[in-house]
């Protein structure tokens, strides 16, 4: 591959030039959603972010297994080691076997995703899907030393684990702090010590979802699946491993010792790490009022909500700013991208109708150059979309009769944008209302009816009911005027 | 309930009153694809014939747990015990990892699902999902003493089964004859008996799916992953269990002996099993060359296909027969299905227009019985399909003056023709086309606009002409006529 894609890993704190494990294959890993609910606007930014990620890297020339999980258990309320499993929950409030609230929202996240035009992995494996396998990590890190287990649980042993590796690597945090910060236990809890994590917990006869274990009937810790999957479908070490910034830790940070606990090395070559989703600069959240789903932002149906925003002009409104940035949500800032994101339609509508000449004010090498650049400079959204937007003027001005293009540099232009606008950056041509169309053109035809009418000409207001009537549509003339229906 | 349901069991070969063991629960389990190539026709048929039922059940009160399962491994080409797995020999011609090819085929399976407008069911569970169930129950079978290990292989034991139970008893086969036309086995396989069956099968060095197991590295029987499953979600005894008639043997037959091997009782009250789809009379298959897929019978792209239909219209075309009965594709038949579909949607958006008179010429309650009468005698949907064409001539009668309805019974008949056709039939109205609509309108514009320009109205084919502008809409006039585009 020719090209200088560098990415911000987030275990080094820098920016490093991308050079997969196995070229042209890249394995890339990203949590999923836990599916006890409908998905949050925030996962949907997280999984818009590496979609774009996937989809350059394909661009680029890649053989990408993109792998992404879907969690169906081990979730626990609080996201800790103890209490109920966030699907059983669920499946208790609704009176629904856990895996039908599995079933229903899992449907519910494809459908999200679809909406937004974000494109399925490779694999979905699920953390039910892998028990066994899962089961088989944990015989690993007890043979190996670094976990143990007390009355049919079984944790990982952090303080053992951070006498050879660095827990916290990833995070940020020293185990001495995290150890000084801890509650002492008072018993609560089979833990050695509260940094200690769960990799199989004892069921309770009223746990719903549970399995036969070497330590009797239990369930896999949350943090367990994304080691067994990534590791099953990528290898012991492969090239990204991404997330929204929350999971960093405990989750991710977990997940690196369980895999160090099994194998030498580091498991993940780069680690990557959206951020947060605001609205009017508060975090979103249900307490807070201001948690509308992507269902709610596309129809406009919430009190926070000025009107509706369409799939792609959310879309464009996301990709404004770069992953690892916050991303605020307004109204203000969605109207801006809904002009935004039509502008661009246009452009490419216009782009093929140009007429070319033989001079071109178009320097096309350099603007190729500068989408590359963006991009490569750790998938720089808004920066790609700047650029985008030069070009967009510019097929505006030739259009205007204010510049030139040639037949060759309009060519380019046109694979180039739809290269970067549809394949990379994800969008779709949304098809303007054809309700309101027919709706335009028969104002125009009702219009002509009535002049008809008014001059007398009943040949011609008799002719167009006739022909009006031979594609299924009926004029209903009142004192108000005239109405029409599709019959 | 009250109802007078009527099945006709597979498993005594006789239509029988329906009554669940747990009412208004009602356990369904229906299997589901084998996710290695696209869906084919004729699981289109079995599927839609059990969402029909799904449907039908849920619309009479009951409370339905409807599981469809997806086979993602153990499913030998052949469908024997011997070979490789279908999944993995489609992973290996096409370079993938064996989970890559069962997420692809699973999406495709689900976006035609939804084409023909198929419930998604209830849960919806994989092979590769149940692995430490299946090896459970395995556990439990040659616990009871009805299988044997042979070199890391485990086997069904069909002759001592067949000592207490009657293995044959669904498919009506009997054990003494396929004893006696069973080929030697001349030592090519570990199986006592060529009757025998696998149900954990040990994995050889190639074999690309494999997991641990008391026996060593293997995978399981195709046969056990619905015994497992059904059994997890619905309970050692439930409902209704159905399949593609080619199921019936051995794929079914050995889910009851397996399932008898672990508990007593019969595991499923009600087997409903669905017969072919062939074309112009003959077995759809791909080696005839009559193998087209869904998609290309919507589009029309096979040299067997006239045209292309619409979803509505191949489920219309479906629905005519019933799913007891082989149906026969033929482009008449579907065409015939196009004209008899529209006009029954047509009635349904004549219907709430409709004037009402004092008297009515409908005799609702006698009408709502042979609705109910034709689902209640074994989902018989072309008997209900005739019963609804009762009711479009009645409409189309109204609407000419012929006869009368009045306001209770055009309610009454709106709410049930509603529920029958959207709800029980799963019909949806597919939108005419509004592109057809908008090139009708704009026929008939540029006509108008012709005629002025004949008349020197100058002004009115001025006006048009802007009027369309204002929608985006562009006229171009040549010496051939006048084109137009949106822009």
């Amino acid at each position: 591959m020719e090209h200088k894609l560098t990415v911000y890993n987030t275990l080094t704190r820098k920016k490093e030039l991308f050079t997969p494990i196995n070229s042209p294959h890249v394995g890339l890993y990203v949590c999923g959603p836990t599916v006890y609910s409908d998905v949050h606007l925030g996962n949907v930014r997280t999984f818009t972010s590496f979609d774009i990620i996937y989809r350059y890297l394909v661009h680029l020339g890649y053989k990408v297994r993109y792998v992404r999980n879907i969690t169906d258990v081990g979730h626990l309320v609080g996201d800790i080691d103890e209490g109920e499993d966030k699907i059983a929950v669920k499946a208790r409030l609704e009176n629904l076997e856990p895996m039908e609230v599995v079933q229903r929202y899992t449907n519910g996240f494809h459908e999200v995703m679809q909406l937004f035009n974000n494109l399925p992995p490779s694999i979905e494996p699920t953390a039910t899907g892998h028990i066994i396998e899962q089961i088989e990590m944990v015989e690993k890190i007890l043979e190996n030393g670094f976990a143990y287990e007390v009355n049919g649980s079984v944790y990982f042993d952090v303080v053992k684990y951070s006498e050879s590796e660095n827990y916290g690597e990833l995070s940020g945090r020293k185990i001495d702090e995290l150890l000084s910060n801890s509650r002492s236990l008072d018993g609560q809890t089979d833990k050695r010590n509260p940094v200690d994590f769960a990799l199989w917990k004892k069921a309770g006869e009223q746990h719903l979802m549970r399995w036969n274990s070497p330590w009797g009937v239990g369930f896999p810790g949350w943090h367990l699946e994304c080691s067994v999957m990534s590791t099953k479908y990528l290898g012991e070490n492969f090239d990204i491993h991404g997330g929204g910034m929350d999971l960093k830790f405990p989750h991710h940070e977990c997940e690196i010792a369980q895999n160090k606990a099994c194998a030498s090395g580091n498991p993940v070559n780069y680690w990557l790490h959206t951020n947060m989703l605001t609205v009017n600069g508060r975090k979103m959240a249900k307490s807070e009022g201001n948690g509308f789903t992507p269902e709610q932002l596309v129809t406009g149906d919430h009190p926070l909500l000025e009107q509706g925003y369409s799939p792609m002009t959310v879309r464009f409104f996301m990709l404004q700013s770069h992953y690892s940035n916050t991303l605020d949500f307004s109204n203000e800032a969605l109207k801006a991208a809904e002009k935004g994101y039509k502008r661009m339609i246009e452009a490419m509508d216009i782009l093929p109708k140009l007429e070319v000449s033989e001079k071109s004010d178009f320097e096309f090498d350099a603007f190729a150059k500068k989408c590359y650049d963006a991009m490569n400079d750790d998938f720089n959204t808004p920066i790609l979309l700047s650029v985008i937007f030069e070009a967009v003027k510019f097929i505006y001005r030739v259009k205007a009769g204010e510049i030139t293009v040639s037949k060759v540099d309009k060519e380019g232009l046109k694979i180039l944008m739809e290269a970067f606008i549809f394949d990379v950056l994800g969008f779709r041509k949304e098809v303007a209302s054809q309700t309101d169309m027919s709706d335009g053109l028969m104002n125009i035809i009702l219009d002509l009816r009535k002049n008809a009418k008014v001059n007398k000409d009943f040949a011609t207001s008799d002719a167009i009911r006739d022909q009006l009537k031979e594609i299924n549509i009926v004029i209903k003339d009142s004192r108000e005027g005239s109405t029409w229906e599709v019959i």
